[in-house]
């Protein structure tokens, strides 16, 4: 069942440990069939070093598990009521990489410093609210994905151009069309979470940079007018 | 001789230079047996690439050797005082990694920031006192065993709620149910003393965490309430 | 045709990634043969684990292709403008390298803190403006070449003294006198910008080098006097 | 010629790359044979994935080249200043390694903060002053070495408990009892200078550790009195 799928996204956690984001088990991926309405998601706790493609869990999303023998990633919810509200979403990831969980401790948002960030990010990527003692105890994982959801309502943002957020106190979540966009925009937060610190070491003054910096860098990678790349 | 345990606390050290905790000879990992009351311990500075398991050296709680051809780890008596005093615990690590040093050398209990630091660690991380003139020149690494036990004493803190300790102008030590889980807490110990540098970095006024995201992070993970994993 | 340039070029792109200045594609470097007046450069977007020599793209000074089956990289204008207006120059390399692209996205000049960087730059390592709106609009990557050489031009600096620039909310450019160069003073100027961050950290009063201590080393390893190596 | 003591010089040069102290050939090694007065140092300028132990150079005292295809190290003059002023020095390093070249290049000399400097360095690492133009004019790499005794001299520090030193604007030299100990109080002096930064960011007003500390750590590995290792 959805075969393709779980190598997909078994690929995709696999990465993870490979571009160094992760320490021991601390992530998870997840990728959609929207078809079917199932996603696939790796199971809870078990190390890399023996994971497999057939230890994929299939969910659906109400959340029921559909398919696997081990149970689904402890944030299976955060994932799931993200795709339930972007259709245009087609994986999740989230990770303890060490410098957006800084940013996400520190509870900030991180500045557009450069065109590094602007060729994958539309602005600054935003600093969730931390819950409430209310929504931790009725449901700290799916309330997760709703204060995401509040995040970007409230400004208005588009997922699919900023598709990352920090989450207070928590650590970051990516996404993407599919679960290996979602690990890039993972591995480019990561980077210019690193350079954003560095660079306000460097200059605690410093400015974000100028909007026609930003248009001309994500344009020059999305969209009709795209120009990077073959 | 405890042949079994001697090649899990040889493993548990061996683990030490793989996650890059240690410079040289830096660190000592030890693992008890409590039925024979005999713990087994890392040789003192016994290079990590010429280490066997039977290079181990065997001791008992009152200090003496009880099997071994080499000396045992300078800091055995810090061990052994651990175990003395706290039956729960099954291993114990010391090593020099440079972000939990920074933090002991600077003389400041490390803040939980985070859900990294929650998942394992019930509150902050507290710092011991140095050493006095007397207790350096007495029994040093005694002392600092009791100096460790003196913190969570007045503190009322449980050693398996906060499986470390940060020894002030020295360095961390961590303890876990066994070898293989002290060696786990100090990895972990390293990442949060890392990403709290890096928090207050980025915002030098940040609070620590809430403590209801404190005790959800927690208790996803540990005690009967635990659904973390498999 | 330029089968050797291209080799060189293939060689010192794969360099990139191999010193850790690379993220994915974030990076390119081209080589100029002066008797034909073409050049070579790498590919737009393509991975560095596919790449093979006879994927670059030979490319005329007025910016024309003239072999190749993919696309030049998007930075192509840049190089072909520092190559048309210093004939010293052989070879060109843009990175993201985390370091050295803080300090451009904090709009610092590198200052001379020590004799590692005077070995390779004779001075500080300028950071050139922003462009504006306008000329981002018009042809914003020939147009930062062109901000480069207003930098040296204003600054009345000689590019073979201080092979290096950094650009305002954007990164590093190094170039030399072949590719192979251009990329070493890439690894050079990473962490000669990585050491200057600390050095602040470490002493935020610090001033930069005496011009005595400049000069000394930078002409131990440069022109007529040079006494170092073979 | 001394084919014992070129292999150990060799061996000891390799182990700089090895252990992430140097890029490109920022650095050298040598070790002398005090019975002939000859000692045996790294050519300059040559890559270290080339280098073989008969490349290594043979010289004396007086600064005449006995043995060797290559030019010694351009350092050569410093090194010979050392060891004819000091007769308990068998080998000598130096590095850009880059948290030590960072309190060289900011002019700090290196606070003993903890146990980790204490068990190889007996107090601060001092920082020797520039050398004034004059000095460099008339014999730079000699006149580095002269004012590396000036400093521990005025110190009245005794340079086998304090093996190492910075050199203001560039770089850390240390030294030991042969080339391999050299090179590993150049692993450890990285390795404190890191975290002495370290230290620094997280208690701005931290003081260094109280003197009984260091006795206790110096001399629980050196001297009569020492029952580290085996």
């Amino acid at each position: 069942m959805l075969e393709e799928l779980k190598k997909e996204v078994y690929e995709a956690n696999m990465e993870l440990p490979r571009r160094g984001l992760i320490t021991y088990t601390w992530g998870n991926v997840s990728g959609i069939d929207r078809e079917s309405g199932y996603f696939v998601i790796k199971p809870s706790g078990v190390d890399y070093d023996v994971l497999k493609p057939e230890d994929m869990v299939v969910m659906d999303l109400e959340g029921n598990k559909i398919e696997g023998k081990y149970r689904p990633s402890s944030d299976t919810p955060t994932h799931q009521e993200l795709y339930k509200k972007y259709p245009e979403i087609g994986g999740v990831v989230h990770t303890h990489s060490p410098y957006a969980t800084s940013w996400a401790q520190a509870g900030r948002s991180l500045p557009l410093y450069g065109t590094t960030h602007a060729d994958y990010f539309y602005g600054s990527i935003p600093c969730a609210r931390s819950l409430t003692e209310a929504e931790i105890e009725e449901a700290y994982e799916k309330n997760t994905g709703l204060v995401i959801i509040e995040t970007f309502e409230k400004m208005k943002m588009n997922p699919m151009y900023t598709p990352g957020v920090l989450c207070t106190n928590h650590g970051p979540f990516t996404w993407g069309k599919d679960a290996a966009e979602a690990v890039h925009n993972s591995v480019v937060l990561e980077e210019v979470a690193k350079m954003a610190m560095f660079t306000e070491t460097v200059n605690p003054k410093v400015d974000p940079a100028p909007n026609c910096i930003r248009d001309k860098h994500f344009f020059r990678k999305h969209g009709e007018n795209a120009y990077y790349g073959q």
